[in-house]
């Protein structure tokens, strides 16, 4: 470790949810010395969110010694630009319409550089430095959530393309025919079927299509979730566990392409979908094995996330700071 | 120039086709210094084509000075793995079943380092440095000829994968449900639809489907290529206009997912098909605007490769020579 480092041995990771902001402070081992969170909606514009995170950051700052031992920030968030250190019309958040400047208010507010990245991007870095994509310089994490996120690594490096944008594999399509419409606008996205808010969609529609009994159907079929889905596959319900298996037979057909692209050494996945384990991850690797070209077969792994809750997002976000 | 470019000033690209095979003896500023072909079909082993090559190559190595003058030499093949310099399981050529070890075959007979690159992504190495790519980070090459092949650039570097198989964009699968049979042995992909005979099928499908008059008619037609296609709609022939509105729309929905993954600055065209110009081009252009994200609308540029023939590939494999 460099005098620098010793002086300055830490960075924050910010793990900018659609609900929840999550903060941690980080070393350069990926221990996390202090945690904090606040609401990421109720406020008005990105400043009055700033002030408000500063303000709950300088508890845990204090902590670890004061802002002289922190290095950087890095941020991971939805519609996160990397070139820009800008939040690009993320619709899911009230103060983040239109082009927000966040890395810059961050920086002016608390003296130190910031850089930010994509939520799934941030991912990507958190498994690849401290999760099971250790060592992998080519890999392909999915995160499976409110929506369907991505992050690629291709020769050790997260792909930002030529806007920062790159990497939004929830957005190809998977239906070109009477598809779903998807929260981007277009129709038959991967999104629209393999998030939660997806699955729940799928149950909806088995549900309408059939009078198949269901432990489902004691549900108010509009507030069904993905979880109460997994909890009825869970118990062995017929219906249930076909949800789980139309939804991984399409990621894993997904995957298929993705190989064309990229040839990743593996697929790790990340989020609530991914709880409900063997009933997501075997038609997963179902879809994937009667799709795959000859010349990939058995070659990807298909790995769930090995970092607990939103560690992976915080770690994967400090990681970018480390990087200015 | 450094003095080892000084003592050894030019490499050998060799543009190994389905077809023929074209060697360019070339400097450092991508001036073809000399040329000469073999025909890549009729030797029973891949020992008797590289013989067979080294006696043609011998002719122009002679003529810039003797083998002393070349610092190593490129190849462009089908099937071919940059990791291993092998050719592997390639179907279209009889000595090319199995992995074969080309690139130390070569080297061992010219005594010089040998590297070889899959055929599209020669190509893309082609545009990048002498091409309508110059400058370019992030592209996509999409080869349009027997079948559809493509090069991805990102960070100003090929995509190899795990494994040297990447950027295989031709097997995306772009018809789910009763798709026509790929050459790969699966269904529904890009290239049985998009190739040079991929654009066949379509014609012939087209005539059997309807009685609507086309001078594409007046042939036979089994024998149908993609040039009599582009000939009839030079000439106003609507069927064939539809054939290549049908084509360019396919390209178009498949170049807005790729967007979605690498977010490029640009997808660069090369094959035959690219000579029937704005006919396949405008129908390009309007199948992406039809399917691309909001975010990404009018940020990739659409070209057709500016170089002529067989160059972009004999070029491009030269490059690779010189990255050795």
């Amino acid at each position: 470790m460099n005098t620098q480092s010793q002086l300055k041995p830490y960075v924050i990771g910010l793990d900018l949810g659609g609900t929840n902001s999550v903060f941690g402070i980080v070393d350069s081992r990926g221990d996390i010395k202090a945690t904090t969170a606040i609401k990421t909606q109720g406020y008005a514009t990105a400043e009055a969110y700033t002030e408000a995170a500063v303000a709950a950051l300088q508890v845990i700052i204090d902590e670890v010694g004061g802002i002289e031992k922190i290095k950087a920030m890095g941020i991971g968030a939805p519609n996160a630009n990397y070139y820009s250190g800008t939040i690009e019309h993320a619709t899911n958040i009230a103060w983040g319409k239109g082009i927000v400047p966040l890395a810059r208010l961050f920086s002016e507010a608390l003296g130190i550089p910031v850089a930010m990245t994509n939520d799934a991007n941030a991912a990507a870095i958190g498994e690849m430095i401290y999760g099971v994509a250790r060592g992998m310089k080519n890999f392909i994490m999915i995160t499976l959530g409110t929506g369907v996120g991505s992050g690629i690594v291709i020769n050790g490096k997260i792909v930002y393309g030529s806007d920062g944008f790159a990497g939004g594999l929830g957005h190809v399509t998977m239906v070109r025919e009477d598809g779903r419409l998807c929260g981007c606008g277009r129709t038959g996205c991967l999104e629209a079927y393999c998030s939660a808010t997806g699955v729940a969609r799928t149950a909806r529609e088995m549900l309408s299509k059939t009078n198949e009994p269901s432990l489902l159907r004691e549900l108010d079929a509009e507030a069904i979730t993905s979880y109460d889905v997994s909890v009825a596959a869970g118990k062995g319900d017929e219906m249930a566990k076909r949800i789980f298996k139309f939804t991984g037979n399409m990621l894993g057909e997904a995957c298929a392409d993705f190989a064309t692209f990229c040839s990743p050494e593996a697929f790790v996945f990340f989020g609530g979908l991914t709880k409900a384990g063997d009933l997501i991850m075997d038609p997963i690797k179902e879809g994937y094995e009667a799709h795959i070209m000859e010349l990939f077969r058995g070659k990807a792994k298909f790995l769930i996330s090995g970092l607990e809750g939103s560690s992976a997002a915080v770690l994967g976000a400090s990681a970018v700071g480390w990087d200015i």
